[in-house]
């Protein structure tokens, strides 16, 4: 067994790759937390190296590695320029970029996708090659699909087109709100109780029945806490629902009541289900390591 | 000049304390940075005693003072429990609390507003007072009042009495998202150019337009940066408008054409007005040290 080539997610926080050999099976898979948010553009040939070493030994020719993600951004090993939607995903292979790498590798990136309409500004890296993975795990499919993550992302996927996009910022909402401001008093940290699942529902079905008062709705995890009991596990589901609740109620003129595929942060995927049941839609929780590995055979594929 | 007694307004952050003679006649006026948030308990009467010094000497009887804000806080320095609403603010005196003082002062501290309905639940400490001093400043006033800080509250006013109030978080949420999150890349401290009040416009525009969109108008901050060029100051007008035009669009259904009194921190109450203009309200600005003052004024009156 031969390693053909290496697939690579390279984002912000952590970088993972995968061996593949010639008839695409996976060989091996690894990964580490050594992000794009922590190296300067001369680390990514060692970053890489040190990586694959295990088990990659010194070929005769260098072996190929594909990436998508954060790699390719301005801050990243090399800046791979941004396709703009709509776009063909089958156009990001040829849009990739090459860096400089050591001997052993010889390494291409895959641009991200960017929205420059006026008012409709929206960036992606990572996303597209996803969205490539899951145009060909679902042929055809066209509709919405939502990406839960530190950036929520809300696709319109027309079988292998991007038509348009939007993130919104979910994810990193809570961890801020829970950390940093005066709802920090009211959480715990527990999110596997009965009290953490009823809270997420509490806060699901407010932020979907009103997205456009979440300044006020958030306030709610104090004073409910203050003046009902609220306890800090009820806190912290309610703040999560209503987060993604939020999110879903100012999203709902494309979601239907068709299935709407979900890929991204496994957890956050389950509650944006919940969320997707409540206003009739059907979420489709996809395997976000499948998709991104399919959508970097199929960048090959197309090169 | 005697003084007769002292009116305190003890937040969070800070204290400020007026000296008022027989006639209501301000005497003098003191504040520190020693608010709740860094008091313990028995810390108080050393504070109070501390910022009076240097203009009240020792009287023969104890000097009279009367406290509104966080000291009336469970964490504070004596629990003044909740009034509930709807409630009559010429109540507020009959129920302050008496704490432990040294044998210079004699102390009542007034208690906050809550709302116990629930789905409904809020808190107030301290804006109450400044509503009894607006329904003197303002007689038979009756209507929302918009009163801008860390947290933003609306409160239907109809005379003396509070109907009903809502807390939004919108300055809590301009300080995390612009030190924490993603978007403080995109931002500059530059506040007064050309660039802010653009990007404060178009915010607001945004923000009141689309309210239920706002996790993902946020983002438009860092990808708008990325893809049109906004500068960092434009980017910060942007932030602020966003939320408070978000702000004021969740709580359009009880914003008429009428005047709205604004009370609070004076930058935001600007912003405010602007905001509310765009929806065709008239905001006033009124002073805040001028209606809590008055507050304290009704409030000792009415004992």
């Amino acid at each position: 067994m031969t390693v053909d080539w290496i697939a690579v997610d390279w984002g912000t926080s952590n970088v993972r790759a995968w061996g593949v050999d010639a008839a695409g099976r996976v060989l091996f898979t690894r990964s580490a937390n050594e992000g794009m948010g922590r190296l300067t553009k001369d680390e990514y040939p060692r970053v890489l190296d040190a990586l694959l070493s295990p088990d990659v030994s010194a070929n005769i020719a260098p072996l190929d590695v594909l990436i998508c993600g954060m790699a390719g951004a301005k801050q990243g090993w090399l800046e791979a320029p941004y396709l703009d939607v709509p776009a063909d995903l089958r156009q990001l292979a040829s849009h990739s970029v090459v860096p400089p790498t050591s001997s052993l590798t010889s390494v291409r990136i895959l641009p991200g996708l960017c929205q420059r309409q006026t008012g409709a500004e929206d960036v992606m890296r990572g996303e597209e090659t996803q969205l490539l993975g899951l145009a060909a795990l679902m042929p055809g499919f066209s509709g919405p699909v939502c990406m839960p993550g530190t950036h929520c992302k809300w696709v319109e996927l027309n079988a292998h087109r991007v038509e348009r996009f939007v993130t919104a910022m979910t994810g990193e909402l809570f961890d801020v709100l829970s950390r940093h401001t005066v709802l920090r008093h009211s959480l715990g940290n527990e999110r596997d109780g009965a009290d953490h699942a009823e809270g997420l529902d509490a806060g699901l079905a407010a932020g979907i029945a009103e997205p456009q008062k979440l300044t006020a709705l958030l306030f709610k995890v104090r004073s409910g806490s203050l003046l009902s009991g609220w306890k800090p596990s009820w806190c912290a589901g309610f703040l999560s629902g209503l987060l993604i609740g939020a999110d879903i109620g100012g999203q709902r003129e494309w979601i239907g009541k068709a299935e709407i595929p979900i890929v991204g942060d496994p957890g956050l995927s389950q509650l944006y289900a919940r969320g997707l049941r409540m206003v009739g839609a059907l979420g489709r929780i996809v395997d976000v390591n499948q998709v991104v590995l399919m959508g970097l055979r199929r960048a090959r594929e197309a090169q």
